[in-house]
């Protein structure tokens, strides 16, 4: 434990977290930003989703909504209509991601050359 | 663009956004944030990350310092004394991503479970 000394007290050790690997893998795929982006919106139909993030594919965002659906982050509610209507929502660890995205994206836009 | 005017209006879109997506995906490379993060605490030599890091190899640390000075995130110094010393620093870009990592981090001890 005696490196993590040499780091400046303000600053937070994640550097030997797992958790925190885990969350930046977790938010570091492909398209699951968006997807997350996407719902803090409020519930949205596969539909929905598909057309807000150009480039996803049917296939890519089922996986994606899967996972995420895995992690507890998304809750997938069927409703019994005719036909049933089915809609994505974030849960509250899921809802609780803006902040880090908010972040990333304000360096993104700062920072990062398109 | 109808489909970005469904999302609350406090919320940033970065759904669409390719900035947002290569930073994304940037953090989320395995031991990326750690090595930025153990950058936060100031200048240090390769053994000192390397040392900082359980589990990161010799050969994935040199990788991810060669892809983080490509993103001009860190500069690689060598000073001029015998033996030569090199010490690895976070540019300004580099060192603004604590924000968004402090960020991921609270997220993942709230939310991630071990």
């Amino acid at each position: 434990m005696s490196t993590i000394e040499k780091t400046a007290p303000e600053t937070i050790n994640h550097d030997l977290c797992p958790r925190f690997h885990r969350a930046v893998e977790l938010i570091g795929k492909r398209w699951t930003g968006a997807v997350i982006q996407v719902l803090l919106g409020g519930p949205r139909r596969f539909n929905e989703i598909l057309s807000a993030i150009p480039g996803i594919s049917d296939r890519l965002l089922t996986e994606r909504l899967r996972e995420l659906e895995g992690e507890n982050l998304i809750v997938r509610r069927v409703e019994a209509a005719s036909p049933v209507r089915v809609t994505y929502e974030l849960t509250c660890g899921g809802a609780e991601l803006k902040e880090a995205l908010d972040a990333i994206g304000r360096w993104a836009e700062k920072w990062i050359s398109v």
